[in-house]
């Protein structure tokens, strides 16, 4: 009933707010970002409370890291803020301008979407990342966190919404506090536009398979890294061990390597040995394992996103077993190439069906920041409407504007008037 | 069973229909319509079969008008083969492309999104349209007719299916025959990308509330023309009756008028006599009543899409009551305002939230053909992915291809390189 509610003024509030300028929505960024730091104390002291609580709890150290709010937290809050700020009004773009017939005009302009959904688990730093993507492209959104972050988002939530007085419609955003909350927020698929899930795989997918709303997220991140056989090999190490072992629990990380049967003697050998030296542990197919002694891969190695410093390594005989590979045991989320051969690149990234395709670099790049999109609201593997990682753009649609002087259908039918489809 | 290998032949086939070239697709097309010239009277014969079987089960006036597949559907489909050839390649648009640090480069390409289903009923022509939509767009597509259309549809995909030997990949395209491949069809999540369902509102609801596969269409087209104090006069009643009858069991008629208090006495009368000649009942709200003898509209009738000579009718008191009342009743589809008033048509196409905001023109052009696309897979009422009429643009997605010479995201984080984010 208070979702239904919260959702309900969310509607009413992201009709409103389709009148909120560009500036407007900044100077609440603005806001936002002088209440962070003003107030850092009471989030401080609420977040102690979380985790005290946490602790007694007995929630394992990596969560408890998550849940920490911390200066340093504060400050990358604070210079997301600022980029989001500077970055272009997502709203502003116009990407059709055409005449349908002399004195009627077609164009396309970017709008938000509605109402957002989002569930998140226990960084509390996601909501401020969240939310502020929701205001720059002009969105009204609800937010669930984790249980164990509630102390911390309650102090959040009241920031946004005392930056947003005055300059967005009340009931723009609300904190939504239990699980029957969320399952409130999955059946109003008339209130709600979109659901953004945020953590584990079983969590997203379960969010997905629960509700009528389009969700954008992924659920798994098998990516893969190729070895041709034209690789550089300083290059191959180079770029497979930061694939794995830059960071270990994040869904674009490298899970299965594949190395071309003419590269893998060459090759294998020092790259094994880089990535012991890291302490991952390999499992590798028969061929693998004649050349380098690892672990025997089974056939749901192919399949497993380890989150892990664990990496399954299997040889192929062509550029095409291993297009087939991943698109058969990939989850459609980033694989990369090595490769000095043009035309195995480009036939690679053609046939790849996957969100990103990249060549000679690490599929550790795939992030909405390191594509120069300010901040991600997820990474989307679906292929519909926003695909790979999904920044304030991915949060618009679009609506067709058509202004005339009168002019109807019949005319065109009767030969009054002709279609000109003149781009503008 | 049958339904399920058709889907994962079609999906192999959209995997190496990637690499099909725009000429090639072209190709294909104009082979098709040379095959439609030279094969028309197989067609025919065909058609005649299931015309004379639907007069037998006793099929509606129109429904065997929409069955009938004669020498004008010919001539339509052959020019809209022609305007789709001459549509410039929906796969070569790169809409990103950007230098991420020296040496690696982001780039965002289009391409197909794979395996779409599409189920319509009884037109026959509607299989070659979506057809060669499909195929202009590089996607593998599942296609399921009306029953009553069997005999036709078999010939018509045999005629795609000839036209694209030696193009595209063996199972590129199949045709569905019974009600039970549709049952299958919506469980394939793993192998359809996208459903696409023409018919009737409440058959695309079943479509919609049945799969968890992606839907694009719409179920209801409650559109309205909001007349506005500052409306011309001859205009209002002009662009009015045309939005209303120029066609009746279309999604873009009007089926609400909207009438501001102010230009009611003035507008109404002529209006109401253009309609009532045109054979148009008109059911009113008490004070249109007053101005003008018709039927009452029910609070039911708001929410009505009649798709008949039928038109509800409401006085407003301002601009603001006729925006809330379109977002409140309407189905998001096209609403049109009539004013001379800018400031007023500029809040109207703002806050109304429609995949189509008109001024002073008819809400009959929200349309494919008539915005420019060459044609329609149909207009989508849902927010995400393709709004309004789709064309070839709606059946594309888009990856992130990422060219580098080795670079990681350790060297990024340790300050080796720098992130520029230049836009090339």
């Amino acid at each position: 009933m208070q979702t239904t509610e919260a959702a309900q003024r969310a509607k009413q509030a992201s009709r409103s707010m389709l009148s909120a300028t560009h500036d407007e929505r900044n100077l609440l960024l603005e806001k936002l970002k002088a209440l962070l730091i003003e107030k850092q104390e009471a989030i401080y002291d609420a977040n102690r409370q979380d985790l005290t609580d946490a602790q007694s709890e007995q929630l394992a150290a990596p969560l408890l890291k998550r849940l920490k709010f911390d200066q340093g937290k504060l400050h990358s809050l604070c210079e997301g803020l600022d980029s989001l700020i500077r970055l272009p009004d997502p709203l502003s773009k116009v990407d059709l301008r055409r005449e349908i017939t002399p004195g009627l005009v077609l164009e396309r302009h970017a709008c938000p979407i509605g109402v957002i959904g989002v569930i998140f688990e226990s960084r509390p730093d996601a909501l401020i990342q969240i939310g502020s993507l929701c205001i720059k492209s002009g969105n009204a959104f609800l937010l669930k966190g984790g249980r164990e972050a509630l102390n911390t988002n309650r102090v959040l939530i009241g920031l946004i919404q005392e930056a947003g007085k005055d300059i967005l419609p009340d009931g723009f955003c609300a904190l939504l506090e239990t699980r029957e909350d969320v399952q409130s927020l999955l059946s109003l698929d008339h209130l709600i536009d979109l659901i953004v899930p945020r953590g584990s795989n079983a969590f997203i997918r379960y969010i997905m398979e629960n509700t009528k709303i389009p969700v954008m997220g992924h659920a798994d991140g098998i990516c893969h890294t190729y070895i041709d056989r034209d690789a550089d090999t300083d290059m191959a190490v180079q770029v497979t061990v930061d694939a794995k072992c830059q960071a270990l629990a994040v869904c674009n990380a490298t899970e299965t390597l594949l190395v071309h049967a003419d590269a893998a003697e060459r090759i294998l050998p020092p790259l094994f040995a880089a990535l012991i030296d890291r302490g991952v542990e390999l499992r590798g197919c028969e061929r693998t394992r004649r050349i380098c002694a690892c672990k025997p891969a089974e056939e749901a190695d192919w399949r497993t996103e380890y989150l892990d410093a664990i990496l399954s390594v299997k040889i192929v005989d062509s550029l095409e077993e291993a297009i087939w590979h991943i698109n058969t045991y990939g989850s459609h989320h980033t694989d990369a190439i090595i490769t000095e051969n043009d035309a195995a690149a480009a036939r690679f990234m053609q046939l790849v069906d996957s969100a990103g395709v990249y060549r000679n670099c690490s599929t550790r790049f795939a992030d909405g920041y390191r594509y120069g999109f300010g901040a991600e609201v997820g990474i989307s593997t679906g292929k519909l409407h926003a695909r790979g990682p999904v920044g304030v753009e991915g949060l618009c649609t679009y609506k067709y504007l058509l202004c005339g002087s009168g002019q109807t259908v019949s005319q065109m039918q009767d030969g009054t008037c002709r279609y000109t489809h003149k781009d503008l």
